[in-house]
This record gives structure tokens, C-alpha cells and sequence, in this order.
């Protein structure tokens, strides 16, 4: 028997809670979901595969009853221990591929030399390790591989604190006995005490492995690909380490590779260009671009990136531009404090609910702990409005309108991505508070018009003014306005800033109240408003290309690089004078210039290194230029190479620096366009959205009829998956700010009731 | 038998690992002290006495033994009930002065009115709550007080989760039984279940209180003002609440209050001024000078405090200043993330251990647990200098130097002062590397002597060039360079800012290392140095005086207000155009100006109103000035009023802002010179300190020493507390990078070795 349960959304499920709440509302079938579905979490602690099959599929996912009870029954028994067969019905169930070989119970490397006749895998043993803080490790090596100490160290762990785990520990994590020990058993693990899997490096050549399926009568062959699957159905990773350095060789090693990186880098070899085609993988593009042009490095904890200084100028600069623009608008910076407690938090209940699952708590300081935990900021509605609160008496306090940089955390499950969904990030926070409704909506759109200009005029990105639908808006807000656009490379929809108008949600509940010039009590009427790091991402996103970074100069803290060219046996003094002097010109004008004048360097080395920068214009000058009084120019945009005469250099500069900027934005507004495609029927409407673009439909401006269009986009997309992965559901990205009227009798593209609106549709980041 | 245990340092001292630490130190004892100590830790669970009692008198603390091990036993048992008799001990070794009655046993008010005959306190009556979530609360109330629920509502709680707590939470939380309820037996609540202690607004008229001493067959009756003793022993605190407001009442007082305040607000009768005088009560004066000139809100989460736009605008001025510097040293910003590993943030051992005990650590997200602990960053040295060691290869790599303006956590223990010492604050970080260690030293004071132009030619306060004595480094740090300050009111030392130089201590820990010219390995040499929030407050502590705030003209956001002088039946319109052109007159030449046309107060409100917001320049433009064809100006740091003819203005404007900043600097370096007292004894040295002055002596530099005076100043100024709280220990501040050579013979003024520097000393916040 197989139970197939139907969920609203895949795309917003982020944890279980949800799943109920969803269940709860489908009445007819109540009970009988919220019974499997309490079975379901018990299982899910079992195994993360059901959570991972919500995730991919994102519309239905189907418990097999058998396994449910199955399951259920076992993980309420106190000691469990999983049987072979069991185990490989589980794989089965993950669709996991495996040759079975049963035989007699192999103990050691000798028993399985002597009984084991395996196909294709090699022979494998597995260590099971503890440290003295209670963490396991779990070590699976060719038979024939020595395991020297110097494993922990490549893993940065201490060799003087490990041991062989106990067989007490052994049967309490992995609940398999001694001479058991396999991989399969970290299924069991359910409180993720093995803190790694570390696979023999030897075995990365191997095309087979075989493991016990929990005991050791039998083994399972299968592909080394297939294993990925398990370790994905159980939420994990693992890596590959060589086990048998011994200390010599790990010291010659260490010192080699500190070495050649720096001999490389002296020599100017390094592997400076990307490597991969924009167009044919997106994703890992992105990543070399962002890290070979120096604007993020890693960092060793998920969704948090190092901003570089050439990112982090950029952000700069946004600041500036938006900073001297809302003081223009008399709001004010301050600072609220990043810690929340969780009272404040709870105040308002649909906004709580948007964040709570996301949001990081601290409960100690050094090893005591706090008496209440305290929430790091998500976003600061509830840290300041306490405060406005006190401030606000009278009409005269009002308009209040505060703004603050800084730092927010909010602790996504998604697949982080540097600046686009990252778990700490910056940005600016505005919030006023009004006397009428008008001025705050008034605000509202002037708000998202400044970061429209930030888009359009800084990062020539172009952008839709729109409404958020009401699914959509932000958790609290009266309405949400926000700027949208979408990547022309793989058509997904981006929602680049929001300004919300907050009704008196939030003054009813804080009380932020005023007497008017009646003496009369009213509620103030309250916006935010917030731009993030994001806007780095996505002008990298729209416009870099196969060679790197391309900056728009508006933003590029280098907006020129002159690059002498020197050579053996020429006069470089002169032109290394000629270069130095053009410097200092066109920085006492306000460009922003640098000169790169390294002598370990080819000129084709710094061509290559700043366009991997995405700097927007290259001077070059040798002997030649300087005779004939010239400089010869390049355009990163367009590669388009010219000759500029030295007089009237600066101005010269300043025109083509606006030029660039200017075809910048003219380019990106043609490729936009394209990716706006118009639907007035469902089949017209997934023709468009399935050839990667956004789509503008009329719609009835219901909530059901977006969570249907969501659910049948996804439903319809299954199996349509290309490589950049663009398939699930849709939904409504901003109901535009101008648009033309509707006609009597135009209906809803998807439930065919008459249209209100028109509204532009898409698969987002 | 008492056991008097001798600590190295009461001031230093945070947690009880230090005092072990410390007492392993002493070997001689070892054994019988950790006994001891193992024990106390136990005793502190039940009570936080002694730990306040080794804060306040800071080099000893007595323990009686007879109690150690009776309450360590007792603790032991798994019910353990305290008796009448021991509490009574208890109260009296915590200096409570009571008067005891022994009484039949009393179970509610109709036997405690026949049974009890106290002198002088009202019977009282004790309610214990619970609520959903598994809080608890104690509610004390006159026996005559009608308790209502709109009680909780008060405190924030919502009346619809309370009820009585169960019989067996009351004996499993405060270990009294039903009947016996107390508030003493909060010393039984070691886990601080109990989250309020409520007691009845009508008993704060009581001079005297009476309470059971956990059985209800005894009495004590007490002055109210000791039970902040007990309060203060058991590390509580209590609140005061109407406990018998009906609802009706409670709604219409409500509604009143937030009337009242509007409508005097309104009225401009708002309590402006500051009520204490500066002399008299420092640290009350200075909460109402950054509270009521709009500096700092308080927040609800101790040691956290919202900036206001009025204190953010300075530390933009700061940022603004600091950072052109910075920037012309080719120091690039950059940001790196908030959180740090357990393992990164451990890896120097000094460092950490300067450090973890105040690190907040994040241990969830939403509900779920992380794998593992991540903590907030209280500096960022293990956050960016693995990164370092992936960038730096080779010596053309260097110098490396990057700056971050970030908020930072430090969850210390010491009270918390807004700007001076809180849990958050925000300051800029610089992390340098170099190639030598001469380039690393002359960064370090390069640094530090921008950060005396901040103090010094911005907040026009007077500093000494030093560096840190070898106990008062930074952790981890080969040196500290800082720059001390002290203020003058009550001469408390304050380190203002440090620059450090790190050695080669991280570079060999993070394997920050690079190929020199020949190719060899080399590890960096590193800088790190921070500039803090902390510089608003030394600089509100310098100059405010009894009107409130005094901002120097440079940092001032607003260096000149105009008040245009309004009169009934005047031609108010001429005056209010005339204010209005000048302020644009000011505007456009840099000077930032506003003007106040506010038509709901007076002049003389807002005279006041600016005074204590501290701003600079105060021009008034009547009828008759404008007939003059002149502005009345008043200088806000000294009154001084004169008249400014129309003509020129602009110039006469910027030359007074310039003089009165000059001025400033004057007053405050001649204060601050009064404050330096030289001493060549030990006697000399603790008159000068114990005349709030900073100390300057020739000295050892020996690390034993500087411990010794610690404790010896700390010591002797035992029972010479004033008002303004300065005894205790003295440390060294720096020793100045400019001082006269020590001539032959001198000698250290508390060891009498050798004397080899010259070292200012003082008391410090």
C-alpha cells in the first residue's frame, strides 16, 4: 500500500511544522494525515530522504505504509538493530543500485580474503574513532591501505586525541557490533555524533565498493556513484583524505605546495582566466567569477562569505549613493541593537512566523548560560518599534523615519549563494512611522523608486516596479512594493528590493500611538524598507561574461587601469612616467585609477588579471603611444579597442566612462526585454516559463489561484529538468505599478475567472 | 573555623575558572585550595554572595568553613529542606539585620492575625504561579490587598497563562511546602525557574516587612531597605506592582498616562534639564545627559542601548574622519563574517583565554540545534587571518592591510555603562601583515597616532601615547600600543584606543607565511587595532556639564541651531525669513545648521532644549537683531553671549566654531594636566591616587610588581569609598613613548629595584 501525501508548495517547505500546518487545513482527509505525518517525523529522524524527496519533487512525495509502520514500530524499540534484508530494502527504497552477496561473517581482512568473491570492488575495512570531547569519526580504507595518524591532521584534528571508539559507543551510535562497522550505519546516527566520514583517497579510483549491509554475512557491490545517493538520503557528506602519509612525506608535502602556489603566482602562471562558459553552467561560474576577481572568499561556515575589499568597495559606493539620498528624504541613521529577546520577537504573530524557523539564537556566554535565549536580528521591526513607542506622543513627533546599516542573520536551509541567499548579510533598514495613511504610502513608493535607482542608474540593472500578490508581501506588511528582475542567462526571477508599507500592524501592537491636533488617540501608520548585499550578486550575475567580472563604472572602485608596457632593452623610465603622470591627472579629476606597475608581471598577465576584475577601462602605453601622444584604449564591456589622444584626456575619459555605463544598461534593458514574455492561456503561460523566461499574465489577484499555479507549474515542469535546473514551481513576482487597463471580459490565464490585474510570474532564486 | 583565601586580583576576576587558575598557581596549597574551591562552586549555585562579596572587597574573601561543608552535604541530599535556624544563619552572614519571633505555625492571613504579634510590619501574604511554558513567579502582597489579574498585564504577561503553581512544583522549585511560602526560599531556585519576584506596590510604604524564614512557625521582621541585601546575595532583582487594579481602572490609567505625557510634551513643559549636578552625582548625570539630550535609548537587554541619530551622526563624523585616513595608507575595507568555529576561535591559546569567557555563542536556529556551537565575534583576529594565510604567498603579497567598521560582542560581567562598557558595540578593526618587524612596529604607532588625532583634534580630548605594561596587553599581542585618557570629574583612568602589534604570534599559528626574495619561508609580521563607540562617551564624560551635553564643534551634527525669536502680535513673518536665509546662507558654505520654528514652545524651552543636545552655536534672531542687521550668538561650552554683524557672517561662523573647538581642547588639556600627579614613593603614589588622579612613577616594568601594587592600592583604600565609588585597585595605563631618561639610581617607588621606566598608573573604568 502506498500513501500519497499532497503538499501546497514544495518550494516553501523548510521544515515540518509547516508540512502539518498545511495537513491541518486539508479538513477531509485530517486525521488520518496528522497520524501518518507524526509518523513521518519520527521517521524523518531516521533518515532525511523524505525531506530531500519533498525538496526535488516539490509536489507530492509518497510514504510507502509498509515502511512507515514499519519504521515507527522499530525506532520505538529502545535497542534496534537493523537487518540485512532491511537494509536493502531500505536502499531500494532511495533507489540506490547494489549486487548482493551473502556469505559467512567476514571479521577481518583474512575472513573476507577467504570468503568473500567480489565482482568488481576491492576489499574494504572500516575504524570507527572517537576524541576526548565525545565526537566520532567513522574511517573506511582499502584493505591493503596503512591508516597513519597524519590522517587527522589533514582534517585539522589533533592525532593525540583520537582513539578506537569503544564497543559500548560502537553499538550505542552506529547499533551495529564489532566486526559490523559500515558506512550504511551512520543511518543510525540520528544525533550526528560521527562528526565525519572519511573515504581512503586509494578508493576514489575504484569504479565499485562494497559495504556490510549492517552485518557482516553479507555485502552490497554497487557504483561508486550510487553511494552519493545514500549519503544524500541521509543528509550527510563525507570526503576523501590519504590515509597513509607518513609524517615525512605529510612535512615535504606542506612545504611543496606552499611553495609551488608562490613560485606560480611569481611566475605569473596562475590559472587566472574562468574556466567554464557562462552559458553552459551558470552556477559554477558564478563561483569561479566571484573568487577570481577577488570579490568573495569561502568561509568554513555555510552561507557566510568573506566580502573582499573589491566587493566590499562596491557596497560602498551603493551606500553612499542611497545614504545621501534618504538623508535628502530627512531620514535619519542610528543603531539598534543586534540582540532580540524572544518576548519582543513574539509580538507580532504573521511576522514571527515568517522568520521564526530562520532565526539564530544565542543561549550562553562562555560556558554559562543565559538566563532567556536571545535572537540575533532577522530584520528589526520588533527591536525598534518598542522605542518608538516612547518617542512618538504627539503629531508633532511624526513623520520618524529612521534607517540603519548593518548586519542581519537569517539561517536559511536553502542552498546558500554568495550575495544572492547568504545566512549573514549586510544592508540597510529604514522605518518611518506617519500620522495618515497617504504619507506612508506615499513613502512607500518613493522608497522603491530610489532603489530602482540603484539598479538602474549604479548597477544598470534593469528592474519592475510592482506589488507584491498576497502570498508574496512581506510577514506583516499592509502591502509590499518591490523591484524585480530576472537573469537573462538562465531566466531565473530575482526580487532585487522591497519597501513595504506596514499599515498600523505593527503601532497597534507596539503601541505607537499619537495624539493628533484634536488631542485625539490614533495609530501611526509605519513603512520598511531594506536593500541588501544582494545587488552585488545580481549585477555579476547580469553582467559578467566568459572572461570575468564586467563592472559598470559608476561602481567599479578601479574604473581605469593603465598598464605600461614595459620591455627589456626599451626606455620603460618613460613610460613608466608618461604612466604615473596620466595617474595622478585623472585622480585629480575623480576618476578612480590604479596603475599596475609590477615587474614580475607580462602586460598579457595584467590584461587577463583585470578583466577577470571587470575593471571598465584599460589604458595601455608603451613607447609607441607616447610618440604618437596617445593612449590606446580598451572597453571591458565589448572588448572594443580605440586610441585616445592625450589632449583633452580627462574629458575624454569622463565621456567614455559614461558611455560604458550607459551601453551597459541599453544592453541589459534589451536582454530583460527579451525574458518578458506575455500568456493569456495556461499552455501559453508554461511554453513561456519553461523557455526561461517571466511571464505577464492577466490573473484574478486570488490566493488560491496562485497556489494553484504554483503547484500545477511544478507538477507540469517534473521531469523537464535541464541542466541549469530550471524547473518547479512558479509564482507571482510583482503586480506592475503601471500598467494598461484591463478589457471587459479578459479572464484569468488560470482558473479563467475575469482578470483584475496583470501580473508577471516566475521561478525564482 | 574561617578559611581566609588570598586572590591575586579581585578586579581581573570574572569567573571561578580564574580563581582556579589562580589558585593552582599557588603550589604550596594547591591541594587544600582546589578542595576549597570545589566545594565553593558548589555554594555558589546556592547562593551568589560570596561572589559579590570578592567583587566589592576585592582582595579577600572569607569562607566559613562550618557552612562550606554543611551546605555542600545538604546540597548533595537530593530533598533538602533549610530549617528556621539555618536560615536565620544564613541572613546573618549576609550582614541582614532582623528581629526573629517564633510563632505557632501559620498557614494563611487568619492565623498570622492570631498567632502573630509583630512590632512594626503589616502581615503579608505569598503566591506562587506558574504559566504554560514552565515559568514560575512569586507574588508577595499586603495581607489585605485584593490581587487581580491585571497584575501580569503590568509585567508584560498575559493573564490567561497564570494559575497557581501545583504543590509539587512549589516543593521541587523554592523547597518549602505548601503554607511555607517565602520569598527567602528563592535562595532555593538554583535554576532560576522563577522568573519575577512581584511585590505589592502598597508595601513599598512599609518601613518594615516581615517574611517566614521558610516555616511558617517563625517570623522575621526586617527594615525594607535590607532586603536588597538578600536580593543582591542571591543575584535577583524585584519589581514593585499594583496588584489590585481592576480592570477598568487599569484602562483608564492607561489611556491617562499616554494622554499626559502628550499633552505636556505638547505644553513644552517636558522636565528637560538635567536634575544632579555633575560634581555631585557623576554616574546619574551622565545617564540623564545621553538620555535626555537623545544620545541613548535604554533597551530592554542589559549592556545592549539603541544609538539615536543624535549620537550615531558623531561616530559617522568619526568614521567619516578615520577612514580618509586610513584610506590614504592604502588600507582597504572589507567585511568577514560575524560567526567564528569553536575550533578557528581556538586555535591561540592566550588569546582565547582572554577572551571566551565573554563570547556569545549561537547553539540553534528556529527550533533545531546546530551540529555545532558557533560564536560572535568578540574581535576578528581567528575569523581573518586564516584567509591571510590562503592570500599571502608571496613577499609581493605584502603588505596586506584590510579594515572592517562592524558591530562586535562582549557578554562581560562588569556593569555595563552605555558607550564605555556594553555587550555590543561598534568599532573599526585594521588587521594588517608585513614583511618585517619594523615595518609591523612603525604601523602600530602610526595607527596610534591617528587614533590621538581622533581624540584629540575631533572630540578635543587630550590623551598619552604608551604602551601597555606586559599584564595589560592584549591577548596574544608581542606589544599594545594605546592611547589613555582620564576623566577629570572623578579620575577614572580610560584606555581610549590600542594598536597592537602581534609579532609573529598568529602568522606561526594561522601559517601566515610567504616566499621572501631568496625564495625562503617566512611568517608575516601583524598589526591589529580598533577604534571604538566607546569614544562618545569619553568624550560626553569630558566636556558635558550641569545644562547637559557640550559637543565639540567638529563632531557636532548640528554646530549651529537658529532660533528665531517668535512674539504674539510681532511681525513674526520678517524674523522667520530672516532665519530661514541665514541658515541657507550657512548651509551652502559646509556649515551644518537648523533652524527651530517650531510654533508650540518658547524661546526659552528651546534654549534649553539645544543646550542640553549640545550644540555649539546658538544663534537668536529677533525684531531688533534684524533691525541691526545682526544674530545674538551664545557659545554653549561657556555662555559667553556676543553680537555678530550680518555682514561677513559665513566667515565669522567658521571662525568661532573653529575657536570654540580650540578652546575646548585648551580647557580639557589643562584639566587633564591637573589630573597627572608625579610620585617617587609608595606613599606619595597613594595620596596622589587616592585624589582621583592618575599616577605617574619610575618603575620596575616587572610583572610581579604590577600584580603587587594591585593588590596593595586595593588594599589600602579599604573604607576610604566615597561617592563616586573610586577605590580599588590601581594598574598601570602605559608607559608614555615620551618620557626623560631614568637617571642612575632612581628607583622603583613600590619594589625599590631598579627602576627601568616611567608608567602612569590610575584607577580605570
Amino acid at each position: 500500500m502506498e500513501c500519497m501525501i499532497y503538499l501546497q508548495s514544495g518550494e516553501e517547505i523548510k521544515t515540518f511544522r509547516v508540512i502539518k500546518q498545511i495537513l491541518k487545513e486539508k479538513q477531509n482527509q485530517k486525521k488520518q494525515m496528522i497520524k501518518i505525518l507524526n509518523r513521518f517525523v519520527r521517521i524523518q529522524k531516521f533518515n532525511n530522504n523524505y525531506l530531500k524527496n519533498i525538496n526535488n519533487n516539490q509536489n507530492f512525495f509518497s510514504i510507502h505504509q509498509k515502511y512507515l509502520n514499519h519504521f515507527s514500530r522499530k525506532m520505538a524499540e529502545s535497542k534496534y538493530y537493523l537487518t540485512k534484508d532491511e537494509t536493502c530494502d531500505y536502499l531500494k527504497s532511495i533507489n540506490f543500485e547494489f549486487k548482493r552477496y551473502d556469505h559467512e561473517p567476514c571479521f577481518n581482512v583474512e575472513d573476507m580474503q577467504k570468503y568473500l568473491k567480489l565482482e568488481k570492488a576491492p576489499l574494504i575495512k572500516n575504524i570507527f574513532y572517537q576524541d576526548k570531547k565525545g565526537n566520532y569519526y567513522l574511517v573506511v580504507a582499502k584493505h591493503d591501505t596503512k591508516v597513519e595518524k597524519t590522517l587527522w591532521r589533514q582534517v585539522n584534528l589533533a592525532p593525540g586525541n583520537m582513539r578506537l571508539a569503544t564497543d559500548e559507543k560502537l553499538e550505542a551510535i552506529l547499533k551495529v557490533k564489532r566486526g559490523h562497522v559500515n558506512p550504511f550505519a551512520l543511518v543510525n546516527d540520528t544525533e550526528k555524533l560521527v562528526k565525519a566520514l572519511i573515504i581512503d583517497e586509494h578508493l576514489k579510483k575504484e569504479e565499485y565498493w562494497a559495504f556490510h549491509p549492517m552485518d557482516n554475512s553479507a555485502c552490497i557491490e554497487f557504483k561508486q556513484s550510487e553511494f552519493q545517493k545514500f549519503i544524500d538520503a541521509i543528509g550527510r557528506t563525507f570526503v576523501h583524505v590519504r590515509l597513509d602519509l607518513n609524517e615525512e612525506e605529510e612535512k615535504k608535502l606542506a612545504e611543496q605546495a606552499k611553495k609551488e602556489t608562490a613560485k606560480v603566482e611569481e611566475a605569473g602562471h596562475t590559472k587566472l582566466g574562468i574556466e567554464v562558459k557562462k552559458d553552459q553552467d551558470l552556477s559554477e561560474w558564478y563561483k569561479q567569477v566571484i573568487t577570481k576577481s577577488e570579490l568573495i572568499e569561502y568561509y568554513d561556515i555555510s552561507g557566510c562569505y568573506i566580502l573582499r575589499p573589491h566587493a566590499y568597495a562596491i557596497w560602498e559606493i551603493i551606500q553612499r549613493f542611497f545614504d545621501d539620498i534618504i538623508k535628502g528624504f530627512d531620514v535619519q541613521n542610528a543603531y539598534f541593537p543586534m540582540f532580540v529577546t524572544d518576548k519582543a520577537l513574539n509580538k507580532e504573530k504573521e511576522h514571527v512566523e515568517g522568520f521564526s524557523p530562520e532565526v539564530a539564537w544565542v543561549t550562553r556566554s562562555g560556558s554559562t548560560d543565559l538566563p532567556e535565549p536571545i535572537a540575533v536580528r532577522p530584520t528589526s521591526e520588533t527591536i525598534m518599534y518598542p522605542a518608538y513607542s516612547k518617542w512618538i506622543k504627539s503629531h508633532r513627533d511624526l513623520p520618524l523615519k529612521l534607517n540603519q546599516w548593518t548586519n542581519v542573520v537569517r539561517w536559511e536551509f536553502k542552498d546558500p549563494t554568495p550575495f544572492i541567499r547568504t545566512r549573514e548579510f549586510l544592508w540597510q533598514e529604514g522605518h518611518t512611522a506617519h500620522a495618515t495613511d497617504a504619507e506612508a504610502t506615499e513613502f512607500t513608493y518613493l522608497i522603491q523608486d530610489q532603489y530602482r535607482r540603484v539598479y538602474e542608474e549604479l548597477l544598470a540593472v534593469p528592474v519592475i516596479k510592482g506589488i507584491k500578490s498576497e502570498n508574496e508581501k512581506f510577514p506583516g506588511a499592509y502591502f509590499s512594493s518591490t523591484i524585480e528582475t530576472c537573469i537573462p542567462s538562465n531566466g531565473r526571477a530575482v526580487q532585487a528590493a522591497t519597501s513595504h508599507h506596514l499599515g498600523q500592524n505593527f503601532s497597534k501592537i507596539f503601541d505607537i500611538s499619537f495624539l493628533d491636533g484634536d488631542q485625539k488617540k490614533q495609530f501611526a501608520y509605519q513603512t520598511s524598507w531594506g536593500l541588501t548585499t544582494r545587488t552585488i550578486g545580481v549585477m555579476v550575475l547580469y553582467h559578467g561574461d566568459d572572461k570575468g567580472l564586467v563592472l559598470p563604472p559608476l561602481v567599479a572602485s578601479t574604473q581605469v587601469i593603465i598598464v605600461p608596457i614595459i620591455k627589456t632593452g626599451a626606455d620603460n623610465k618613460r613610460v613608466l612616467d608618461r604612466a604615473s603622470e596620466l595617474k595622478d591627472e585623472l585622480k585629480k579629476a575623480g576618476i578612480r585609477v590604479q596603475i599596475d606597475v609590477r615587474d614580475n608581471q607580462t602586460s598579457g598577465w595584467k590584461y587577463n588579471h583585470w578583466e577577470v576584475k571587470g575593471i571598465p577601462l584599460r589604458f595601455e602605453i608603451g613607447q609607441m603611444d607616447i610618440d604618437k601622444n596617445q593612449v590606446t584604449a580598451v572597453w571591458r564591456v565589448n572588448s572594443h579597442k580605440e586610441v585616445i589622444p592625450n589632449e583633452n584626456i580627462v574629458e575624454t575619459t569622463k565621456l567614455r566612462l559614461k558611455e560604458i555605463q550607459d551601453l551597459m544598461l541599453t544592453n541589459a534593458k534589451q536582454k530583460f526585454n527579451e525574458k518578458l514574455k506575455p500568456a493569456g492561456t495556461w499552455p501559453e503561460f508554461m511554453t513561456a516559463l519553461n523557455s526561461r523566461c517571466i511571464v505577464y499574465t492577466p490573473w484574478c489577484n486570488e490566493i488560491a489561484c496562485e497556489k494553484s499555479v504554483k503547484e500545477r507549474s511544478a507538477l507540469e515542469s517534473k521531469g523537464t529538468e535541464n541542466e541549469s535546473g530550471l524547473s518547479g514551481s512558479a509564482k507571482t513576482l510583482c503586480i506592475p505599478n503601471e500598467q494598461e487597463p484591463i478589457t471587459e471580459g479578459t479572464k484569468c490565464f488560470s482558473c479563467g475567472k475575469a482578470a483584475l490585474k496583470r501580473v508577471y510570474w516566475g521561478r525564482s532564486y
